[in-house]
């Protein structure tokens, strides 16, 4: 039970976080054994595992929960109970959680009794459960962001998004799984191992939020918190098959969570949902703007969130979208399952009668990763090595690859820090303009309109890779870079005798494209959500998201 | 002309800008000579320099200049002209001016031209001169930004707002000058020498934008262009007796304007406007705001100007103030003056049925000053000094004082900027909370309201000071640290027979209350403008303008 201590070997130190992960997810395992060897794809075992009553819970949207929790018709204990039962058994299968919460059992008791005592829910998120990475603080529980050497670290009161969350109603009950250093597309640390993909154990989950895409894509969760700086979001809910949304900087609050490198401006970090539903995500992020998080973390912009239609109106008074497809970043080709997705889907939408698909041209899309990868590790990662090196932990492979092989995490001066941060909006700039001319004509403002609204492109140059293979981060890193809303959406899986290897194909002659398309074998990937993007102009969160639920007429979706 | 050279010696480089400025104003002079001595306070001049019709015209509010520019009673050629000439006289009197722009007469023309054709404006500034300040740039013109190294710098192109402003039918006729460094609450360089006092020639304009504030000031311009990252709008704006705002940061479009240090983001530089009426300030930003400068400027946010009510309403559904009154930050009482026009304020307020008034007690503002002082120059004051230096132009007292007088003015690692960072969000979350604090209660959704509206407070320790002597910039780099919106407005002036010097008083330790105690002699600062500032919280800019309309029915301000 924490606190933990610092022990004289980094294993006896982390021993006791497994031996605490163990316990805390004992009591809500099945009593029936688990098959041995597990199969590759886990996503069936939660139907011959858990009861009826908490298969049919759990596999409930989160919108259906939220309806049903505040008719009285669900108790928030039933709700909370069945998803630690469903988060303890993704766990064993997908090593998602680092601990799960019995005062998760208190809160939904209190809540339910609140609901008893005065007829009404307390809040719009009354009694549902809701997954948090590690490194988000929770009060008076360890918090090590990934580091063995911050085990330990307690923090001293629970972050604002999750006291936020716990306002509306919500019920914390489990805390999921990042990588060390929070900086891999994957989830593998010296705490708990690998996080693995739900569909395919040989693939990862994704990361850094990792524990909550395998977590969310069991239906252990169907809402969880994880933070994006360079697709920690996107990642893994692509990976493992669920929505996931990359706000705009500063609308959500990421207050309390704890990283190396904290007070870096260059690259704003962002917090954000993971959800198996569409309407998951648009709830919360409204539930959170609702309680003006600017009032106590000042850089939050006090701006509400946008209910009213965003979308543009053709002359019948009806929205109408016209989307952009990036099909290719010209860094690193895309394997067949990708293209095949947004083959299907551009399909359906060029025969829809209010959709208008373009082709968007990608703008130095490697530039974009040489300014953000320049701003990462402005001190030359320092503070990202001394965090792993203070303990005696090995550097995950990963970790190596981000910090010490990278070419440009390289130390800069303050000066050059500038220098970067100009390059970094010019370029933004460049992008902007480029979007701007794709106008029909301006308004009395000299304002340009009938623009490209959104961007539907991939989530990665694959679907999720095997273990220490997430090396480019391009087709997520260029959003981060241009700070545009991005949010991710399930729409097919790969099936290796349709989603052949291209075998004339010569990669380009940067490395990346090469290591990505040796990357591909079709069996390897079997089963493996793909998962595709649509991306917005800054601060169009909103827009986004009603795009996506517009496409949603034409586009049939696993979720 | 342009492009000027940079010549054997600092002083041969500048002459052609001196003789440069002082041809573009000889057309537009007055033929009878000044008086000689001028007298201290230079605002009578005009009516007795200008012809009658010139004097009426650039007497008038913008608001009223932009109706009948609109309606077709007045031409932009006769407004432009009887600006050129209130501008050159305003520059002999205060030497506010760096050139006036004869491409004004032929863009007034091509408006009259425009508007005799079509019957209509072309925008909703048009044919209305507007002046800019001279880092910012103009296409084809020297853009030097107070410093004789970057004589022969031409700008590639309008700064973004003076192309927009452009757009909706401003007119650009005269550039202002700037200190030496932009870092300074005063105008002195070694180009221009020193830009002083309309009201009285022995005190500074206030600075940086100290030639817009001398200029407005003269009305010699109703609409000027500054920039502000410490004060550098609201000094000159207060010194001279005009209104002017520092708007949230990333709302109005800074693209195109040169400094050094360009990239940094620890203390972000805003842009607004000087005007000589309130109603200028904001159809300043509003029409900014409304051609969306963020679609080219990717930093900008992308949130409308809000024409609404911003003031919360009382249980008659009439608007209703909650104000705060800051007297004394604590570190440096202000002069008596400030503190006159503060209790003459304050009592009529308190006699205000819709108005509350309450105290505002200073929280830690010189540890905000330290945060601030130690973020401007985090590069040491390197770039400054090396701007400085390519010439052997001499250093300005001021530029010293900051740069290599300044005790927080250190060079930081990367990693110290950080943490610089960390102390700055924690103080604004610290600030958050106390306005926070001043709740009556909160909303269903948990969120504080019947808090404080706006805080009422003085611009500085006291009006402007004898040049050279503004060196406290603790009552506007606060609201720079916290990101607050800060409108200046004028009260009332000096008068040294009710304005007595506090003989009793005991200055506090830190040295720089001793200072500006000892700088208050009431003779001294005869006919100074006394203006006050109304600070809102973060992007809450047109409710600070709008508590300043509803407040003006029960202040009476000279303007």
């Amino acid at each position: 039970m924490p606190p933990f201590k610092q022990l004289s070997t980094w294993q006896e130190t982390v021993a006791q976080l497994q031996d605490h992960l163990a316990s805390s997810i004992a009591p809500f395992l099945p009593s029936k054994p688990l098959p041995s060897p597990l199969p590759l794809n886990v996503t069936a075992l939660p139907s011959q595992y858990l009861s009826e009553s908490d298969f049919t819970l759990t596999s409930l949207a989160p919108e259906t929960l939220i309806a049903r929790l505040a008719s009285g018709s669900l108790t928030s204990a039933a709700v909370t109970t069945a998803f630690l039962r469903r988060a303890a058994l993704a766990s064993k299968l997908t090593n998602c959680i680092t601990e799960l919460l019995p005062s998760a059992l208190t809160r939904s008791a209190e809540l339910d009794a609140y609901y008893k005592q005065h007829g009404k829910p307390i809040g719009p998120l009354h009694g549902l459960p809701i997954s948090v990475k590690e490194h988000l603080g929770l009060e008076g529980l360890d918090n090590n962001a990934g580091y063995v050497s911050w085990i330990g670290n307690v923090a001293p009161r629970d972050a604002l998004i999750v006291d936020l969350l716990k306002q509306a109603g919500a019920v914390i009950y489990a805390r999921t799984t990042q990588p060390q250093t929070l900086m891999h597309l994957e989830t593998s640390s010296n705490i708990y191992g690998e996080t693995v993909n739900p569909y395919n154990r040989k693939l990862t989950a994704g990361g850094s939020s990792g524990g909550e895409g395998a977590l969310v894509g069991m239906r252990g969760s169907v809402l969880g918190i994880g933070t994006d700086i360079g697709g920690s979001i996107r990642s893994p809910a692509a990976n493992c098959g669920v929505y996931g949304l990359r706000p705009t900087s500063y609308r959500l609050p990421n207050e309390g969570g704890i990283a190396t490198m904290l007070g870096q401006e260059h690259v704003v970090p962002v917090i954000g949902p993971l959800s198996t539903s569409l309407e998951g995500i648009r709830i919360f992020a409204k539930t959170l703007v609702d309680r003006k998080p600017w009032l106590r973390q000042p850089c939050l912009l006090p701006f509400p969130w946008k209910e009213e239609n965003q979308l543009p109106l053709g002359t019948d008074g009806k929205p109408r979208l016209k989307v952009a497809v990036l099909w290719d970043d010209e860094v690193v080709k895309p394997h067949p399952p990708i293209l095949r997705a947004l083959r299907e889907v551009v399909g359906k939408l060029k025969d829809a009668p209010d959709v208008e698909v373009v082709t968007w041209k990608p703008y130095k899309h490697f530039q974009a990763w040489e300014i953000i990868a320049s701003l990462y590790f402005a001190d030359g990662g320092k503070e990202t090595s001394a965090a792993i090196e203070a303990s005696s932990e090995p550097w995950r492979p990963l970790s190596s690859w981000i910090v010490r092989e990278n070419p440009y995490a390289k130390a800069l001066s303050v000066s050059e820090v500038w220098d970067w941060t100009m390059r970094r909006e010019a370029y933004k700039a460049e992008y902007a303009a480029l979007w701007n001319a794709t106008a029909t004509g301006t308004d009395e403002n000299g304002v340009p309109i009938g623009m490209v609204d959104v961007i539907l492109c991939p989530v990665g140059p694959g679907t999720a890779p095997p273990l220490d293979c997430a090396r480019y981060w391009g087709y997520t890193a260029q959003w981060n870079v241009l700070d545009y809303p991005a949010l991710v959406f399930p729409v097919t899986q790969v099936d290796p005798a349709i989603d052949v290897k291209e075998e004339e194909y010569t990669p380009r002659s940067n490395g990346m494209d090469e290591y990505n398309y040796k990357l591909y074998e079709p069996e390897t990937y079997r089963d493996a959500p793909v998962s595709l993007q649509l991306v917005g102009r800054r601060y169009e969160d909103e827009k986004v998201i009603q795009a996506l639920e517009f496409l949603k007429k034409y586009i049939t979706l696993p979720l």
